[in-house]
C-alpha cells in the first residue's frame, strides 16, 4: 500500500505539501492511518514541472521519505504549479529508484497505489503487450510500470481516460485467463504537465481510497496561518489518496469506478469502465 | 527508540532468531509493540564473533532492516556463537552507517536503546571527558556510541559494571550541571566475546524495557519444529528489548536499575548504582 | 568494462584474495590497467558457497567497492572452498542492487564482463527467448542477467557449455537479424557450487582478458608470506578478469573463443562455438 | 584530492557548469587530470542560492556523482545566480552524508580541497577550539568541516579573510605543536550568498591547483553553441579545482597563498597571510 499526492494551480513551495500539513504526505511515510500498512518506507519519489512542461524533473530515492535530507531541501526550494509526490510501501519488488514512483515518459508522470494481484503470473503476458518501441525503456521491476508502459501502449498521450480504461480491460483479462479472480487494484493519478488524470478502481469493487479537495477557500481556512496558501487561485486542485489534514467539509472521496480530470476551467467527474 | 538483541551460546544461523521467530527482530522493525514508536527504520547492525574472538564482524547499514536483502543473505550463512543486533530509530542524529550499533572497539561490541535528554547540549562536556587516545577513533554522532567511549575512558575493558556505573555518574552530572532533571535513558549491552553484560536503567526511574530467556528448555518448548534450536546448550541466553514471541514463562524482565552477566557457568544479577 | 574473480579450492578469507594482493580484485575497482576504462565504482557483489552448496549467499551493493565498509568485513570473517566475486562498470543499465553481479538462480551462480551492442533494440526479443517459468525471476534490467536466463532456459543445469554455446549462437542471430554486426563480447563464470566454466569469446574475435592460475605452488611462492595461501591444495585454481599480482609465469591467458572447467580432478580447457 | 567549482553571476542552469563542458565537474569525478588521484567518487554535494539568500539549499550524496540520476534531474531543473559544487574523493574519513560538502553554516556555504595533516592526531585540539555554540552543529567527521567551524569561530561571518587567515595560523600552530612539519593544504570557497571567497594555500607551499576564469567574452567564445552562456553578464566568474575545459586563455591561476573575492562590482585578489 502506497500513498501519493497530486498538485494542481497556483505555484508554491513542494514542502507546503510535502511537510507542513499535519498530517502531510511525509507523515504519512511513517504513520499512515487508512489502509493495512502504516509504514510507507520502501522509497518515495516526486516529479514536477518547471518553466518548461516538456521536460519535468523526477527526484527519487529509496530512503525512507521522512529521513530524506536532500527531498527536504528541495521541497523548500523548489516551487511548483504541477507536482505529483509517491511514497512507497513494496508489495514485493525491490526496493531501488527504478521502481520508485513517478514514472516518466516524454512529459508524462504517473503514479500508481495498489497491485495487480500475482503479478508474478501476468508479468510475461503483460510484457509482451507493450509495444515494442516503449518496451526497451522500461526500466524496474514494478506492476506499477507495467501499467503505465500498457496505457502509452494503448494510447495514453492521445485520450488517457480511455487508454487507461483499455489497459485495465487487459490487465483483468490476462488476469481471467490466468484464473486470477480479481486481478486489479488501483488509484492512479497522470499527467501531460497541463491536466492531472485521477483514477479509482478495483476489480473487485473495493478500491483503495482517493480524495480531492473541496475547493481552495476550504483550505486556505485551513490555514490561516500559511501565507503563501492564502494566494493560490481558485482553480488550485489536491488530489491525494489520505487526507493530509482532519477538516470537515475539506475533501470529497472519489467515488470507486470513477476519474477526475482536473485542469484549468471545469474540473470533470466521470464513472470508468474497463474495456 | 530502538531495539536490540544479544545471543550468547550454542553456535546458530543468526537468522534463527533475527528472522524465523514471528515476532523477530527484523519484524519489530517494521512493527515494534512496547514503547511510543513502531518503527525502527532508521538502520541497523549485527556484530558478531567467529573464530577469532579478538575481530568482531560488524556489518551496518542504513537501510530499514526488513527491506535489507544483505543482511537476510548474511543471516542465512554465518554462524555464531555470540552474536548483538540492533535496530534503530533516530532520536534526531543523522541516519549514516557510522550511527549505527553495534559499535566497535578492539574486541568489544555495545548496543543502547534510549537517549541522552539534550545532548546536543551536554555533547561538548562528554566529548571532553573521553580520554584522548579514544577520542579520535570516534566516528560518528550519536549520544549512544559517546556513552561507549565514556565508558572504555572509565575502564570498560578492565571492570565493565564499575565503569557504566561511573560512566552514567558523569553523564548525570554533566546533565544536572546544565539543569536537565533526568539526563539518560538506556538499555546497553556490552560484550568481549566471552561475556555479555545487560544493563537496565533511567534517571527518572522508567527505563526502556529489557528481557532475558529463562532457560533454553522453554526456548526449544517455543520452536519444536526448528531442529537446530533443539541442540542449543541449555547454557544459551537471549536478551531482548521485546520479546520475540509472546510465551508465557519464556521472558524475564531484568528489573529497574539492574544488570546482568551472561557467560558460561552461572549467570549473575545486580543492582546498578551510578556513581 | 567490469571486473571479475573465480576462486575454486582448499576454504580461505575471501579477503586473501579480495584484499591483500597487490593489485586485488577492490584495488582493481579504482585501478584497473587493462581495458578501455580504470575505474569499476558502479557496484559490486560476491557470491559464495558455505556448508550447503544448495544455497549459495549473495551479497551485492550499489557502492565502489573500494569503499565498502561491509564487504571488507565480510571479506575478512567469510571463508568459502568456492566464490565468484565482481565489479561493475555500468555500461547503461541502472546502478542498482539487482544489476550486480553474481546472479543468482538455485544453486547457480554467474558473473559476466562484457556486453550485448545495442543490447536495448535486442531486449525485447532476449526477453521473448527466456523460457516463462524463468522469465519471473529476472530482477534487474542488465544484458548480463539476460544471457543467464536464456543459457539457463537452453539448458544450463543440465549441460553448462552447450547452453552457453546455444546462448552466444541465439543473441548472435537476434543480432544479426537486427543488423548489429558483432553482438556480443563476453567473459563468463558460472557455477554450481561443484565446478566452475569460464568463457571467454567475442562475436568480432577480440574478447576481454581473461587469465586462470597456473599452478597453486606458483601463488604459493608469490605470497611466502601468507601463511593461509602455503596450505592451499594443489588443485587450487583462481580465474580472473586482469592478473591481481605481477609475476611471470603465475598466469596463463584463456584463448580466445575458449572455455575452461575448474573442478576436484584434472582442469579442461576447450574450443567454445556458438551453436 | 576533491574538486570543486563556484559559480556567481547572471543565473543558469546548474548543468550549464555540472554537466555540459567537455571537462565538466562530473566529468572530473571519473576523470580528473591534475594531482594523484584521478578518481572523484566518494560522494558530491551542491549548494546554491534561490530567492532567498537566507537560506541556501543544500544537496549532497555519497554515491560517485557520475552515477546519480537525482543530480542529473536537479541539474536541469534548478536555475541559480551563485552555487558551490564540490566531488569528494575521501582521505580517510567515512564517506557519509554529513561528510560531502558543502557544509553550511546560517547562509555560510563552505567547500575544501585538501587535508589537515595527521588529522587524527590534532583532531581533539582543534575540536576544543571551535566555540561551544558551534560545537553542536558539527555533524560529520572531516577535517573540511572542522575547517569550516574554527574558521566560523574565528570571526567567519564579519571578516572571512581574517577569519580563515586566523583559522590556518591556528591549525599550523596546533599541528607544529604536535611535531607535524606541514599540517595544511587547502583550497577554499566560501560564500554569504552575495560573495565568493576564494582561497589557496599549503603550509609546504605547494598548494593545490586553483583557477578563475578571466572574464566572460571568453566563456562566450569557447561555447558558441550554448545560447544560455552568450547571455550571461560580464561580471560571471567561475572558480575551479581544475579547468573545465581546455582553452588558452580562459583560465587564470589563483596565486599560492592568496585569495581572491568574486562580487558585484570589482573583483579582487590579495595575498594570504596566516595568522
Amino acid at each position: 500500500m502506497c500513498r501519493w499526492l497530486a498538485y494542481s494551480g497556483s505555484p508554491i513551495l513542494l514542502e507546503e505539501l510535502l511537510y507542513k500539513p499535519d498530517h502531510s504526505l511525509i507523515d504519512q511515510s511513517l504513520h499512515a492511518r487508512l489502509g493495512v500498512e502504516t509504514t510507507n518506507g520502501d522509497g518515495f519519489g516526486v516529479g514536477w514541472y518547471g518553466a518548461n512542461i516538456d521536460t519535468p524533473a523526477v527526484f527519487r530515492s529509496v530512503e525512507p521519505a521522512w529521513n530524506e535530507r536532500n527531498l527536504r531541501e528541495l521541497a523548500g526550494h523548489v516551487e511548483s504549479p504541477l507536482f505529483l509526490a509517491h511514497i512507497r510501501a513494496s508489495t514485493g519488488t525491490a526496493v531501488q529508484q527504478t521502481n520508485c514512483h513517478p514514472f516518466r515518459y516524454g512529459r508524462w508522470l504517473w503514479v500508481h497505489n495498489g497491485l495487480v494481484h500475482d503479478f508474478s503470473r501476468l508479468k510475461r503476458d503483460l510484457a509482451l503487450a507493450v509495444d515494442e518501441s516503449l518496451y526497451t525503456s522500461i526500466e524496474g521491476s514494478t506492476d506499477s510500470e507495467m501499467l503505465f508502459y500498457l496505457a502509452l501502449t494503448l494510447g495514453l498521450e492521445d485520450d488517457p481516460p480511455g487508454a487507461v480504461e483499455r489497459m485495465v480491460g487487459l490487465v483483468e483479462e490476462a488476469g481471467h485467463h490466468h484464473g486470477i479472480e480479481h486481478p486489479l487494484q488501483m488509484t492512479i493519478a497522470t499527467t501531460d504537465g497541463n491536466s492531472v488524470w485521477a483514477f479509482r478502481y478495483s476489480s473487485e469493487g473495493r478500491p483503495r481510497s482517493l480524495y480531492y479537495s473541496t475547493d481552495m477557500r476550504t483550505v486556505r481556512e485551513m490555514y490561516p496561518e500559511r501565507p503563501r496558501l492564502q494566494e493560490v487561485s481558485d482553480e488550485t486542485r489536491i488530489i491525494v489518496s489520505e487526507p493530509i489534514v482532519e477538516l470537515a467539509g475539506a475533501w470529497n472521496e472519489v467515488p470507486e469506478s470513477s476519474y477526475g480530470l482536473v485542469r484549468e476551467g471545469e474540473d470533470e467527474l466521470h464513472p470508468f469502465r474497463p474495456r
